[in-house]
């Protein structure tokens, strides 16, 4: 028993749209502990629609179909399913009144094309839809095989998913097990280098393990199928604990803790505060930081020193040094922690200076070459090189303000 | 012949991941105008990808493949597509040459696991990925049919793409016909509302006209398919600047210009400078504005003046004002933008306050309330009142930062 989502619209094979209705189907379907093991786009044509049907029931005991549910022409999905099961197709009254009713409330007249969306295969149960006039469906056509369908509008998709279509799922027997799942999050490491360090974990059944690179950081997620969340917890903590206590310092957090929420607890845990002073991430460690609600408790603000003369106003950072090493060194990152720690008065002080590309690079100080500085309560400064190597200004940017809090958080354990 | 986009990877069947992936690759199928009648995805399960594979290749000519190529042991893409046609694999030293050196360079060693990403089918030709250990292929298996796969981090997927996929893919003979398009970018006018005004333009069939909404700004795509650039442009051109004519002001670029690349032009010409005071977007602003290579030609920088002593520290804010009105004022937003040009010495200081939330809204000074202040060369400065109302956080910080490079932008007309 396995479930398949099939997505019909062309627009999905134009690129015009990036398919959101299929994520959130995968995610439900996982919580609800349905295998589901395909995914299929196909454009609005009967004949390749049929064949994707024909592959689809034979391999998967149910399949979603989103799009396809409109009144023109070219939304055939409904008639399509009917034909491949050779089902006559029958007018439901009780949708045309329903269609009726709503074109009223809007004032309007219900146009003779919305007819097609009263027309279901003979047997099949209406899945209502409370807000669009595309009803869907529920069939089952075969034994061992049923069929529902949505319209392509992901507001009106997951409505009716979630009012009809979990209920009819539970009622047969689905949702007992869900998957319950922790992702740990981690920093400083590769993900060759981590997977290598609990390589004897990934052969577990219950619960699994599985890396996941993401830009700046791995992932490990451990799941399990199990009936409880308390019951999840005793299967998945101590494997979560295992890996904890190998990766040390590179674990940072889990689930939703980011870098900036997870520096900012261990900040407020000290009652300590934190200022930035940002060349080339042009205040984009800020924007991280106060990506956070709540993080004025810890977080003063900063200076964006994107022009040496910034650095020398508001940091005090030496004119004497920008002259004789320029702006991206060692010690001008280390002023300007120190600068922005003084002028504000807080406790930790962050400096960022590097060349975030594409143009600026030399020889000695190419593209990708950042300098961090970080200035702490006991007056003590330190600087770090990191060499990002030539990736895009972006990328370079995102993982200066990355490092940047990755360090400060080693710092406040 | 067609392609077909096939995208492996357990996490987009549990839907961890939107898969943008596929979106990008199916719009450059239509920029090139290669047929594409179906998209696949199949988690890291050799037996179930061996059985996509098999169908992919009886349909499609061209197989293109995201996801799976990473050095654990799920990831299994290239050993299942040769497994699939019978082929060896072949360890390519100039692949493991090119990861030592990548890791060299982060001052890291490879691990024994990334061995097998040298792992390629005989006969196939690597497919360079510049930035990432995961090179992917080019291989035709057999007559008619092109295989190419992808690693599934989208920057390496895209740079590889564009570097070799794309002139590979031409040198083929595809993209002779290709679809031309120009986005139009405005701000300021909702998308009914432009609709409503170039209404008259939808009916075109060649070049076609069709509205995207996206956040902070409207767009219209103008395309058309055909041979040359020039021809393209005598098709287009007319109708953007009917359109350009008829939106005024509310225009303010096309394709890849941003607001903050419009106005960096802008104060380039003009050869002026500015600075930025931020408070609830906490240097998302200065962000947008340094995402811009070459912007230090005109930003000098800024400060984030996130708690209100940083404000009156470095900014000069009144603090009986922020006593007596509190910080989010009109008042604030103006002393913010004349502080921080007279503190930097720029022409122009723009200041950002206001209540991002979701917490931090009162009946009078609700979630979504933001002032903008802009101090001009003049001495003028001004003051504008938003009401973004109840929106998220992000989307709240996102907008007050548009808004604000948008009020600057008309200025500077």
């Amino acid at each position: 028993m396995s479930a398949e989502i099939i997505c019909v619209g062309t627009e999905l094979l134009l690129g015009d749209i990036v398919n959101t209705n299929v994520q959130f189907l995968a995610k439900e379907l996982a919580i609800l502990g349905i295998p589901h093991y395909y995914q299929t786009v196909v454009g609005d044509n009967p004949t390749r629609l049929k064949e994707v049907i024909s592959i689809a029931s034979q391999r998967s005991s149910i399949l979603l179909f989103t799009g396809g549910l409109g009144p023109t022409p070219d939304d055939l999905t409904t008639e399509t399913i009917a034909q491949h099961f050779n089902t006559p197709l029958v007018e439901k009254s009780e949708v045309i009144e329903d269609i009726q009713r709503k074109f009223q409330a809007r004032g309007r007249q219900m146009a003779e094309n919305n007819r097609k969306q009263a027309l279901i295969p003979e047997g099949a149960a209406i899945l209502p839809n409370p807000t669009g006039t595309a009803p869907g469906m529920i069939w089952q056509p075969q034994g061992n095989l049923t069929i529902m369908t949505f319209p392509g509008v992901p507001s009106e998709m997951k409505r009716m998913w979630v009012e009809t279509a979990v209920p009819h799922l539970k009622s047969q027997g689905w949702g007992k097990e869900i998957i319950f799942s922790r992702m740990l999050r981690f920093r400083g490491i590769g993900e060759s280098s981590l997977a290598a360090k609990v390589n004897h974990l990934f052969d577990l059944t219950n619960p699994t393990v599985a890396p996941y690179a993401s830009l700046g950081e791995v992932r490990l997620r451990i799941s399990c199928k199990t009936t409880s969340e308390t019951e999840a917890n005793t299967i998945i903590e101590p494997v979560a604990q295992e890996i904890i206590k190998i990766a040390g310092e590179d674990y940072f957090g889990r689930d939703d803790d980011t870098l900036a929420k997870v520096v900012g607890q261990l900040l407020r845990n000290k009652k300590q505060t934190v200022g930035v002073a940002e060349s080339c991430t042009g205040g984009g460690l800020g924007g991280m930081l106060t990506d956070i609600a709540g993080s004025s408790d810890y977080f003063w603000g900063g200076v964006i020193a994107y022009d040496n003369r910034v650095k020398i106003f508001l940091l005090d950072v030496s004119p004497e040094v920008l002259e004789e090493r320029g702006a991206v060194c060692d010690i001008i990152a280390q002023q300007m922690a120190n600068g922005v720690k003084k002028r504000l008065g807080v406790d930790w002080g962050i400096g960022i200076t590097g060349i975030a590309g594409p143009g600026g690079g030399t020889e000695v100080k190419p593209v990708g070459l950042v300098y961090l500085g970080i200035a702490g309560p006991n007056d003590e400064v330190e600087s770090i090189k990191c060499t990002f190597g030539d990736r895009s200004r972006d990328i370079i940017r995102y993982l200066s303000s990355c490092t940047a809090l990755d360090k400060l958080r080693r710092k406040l354990y």
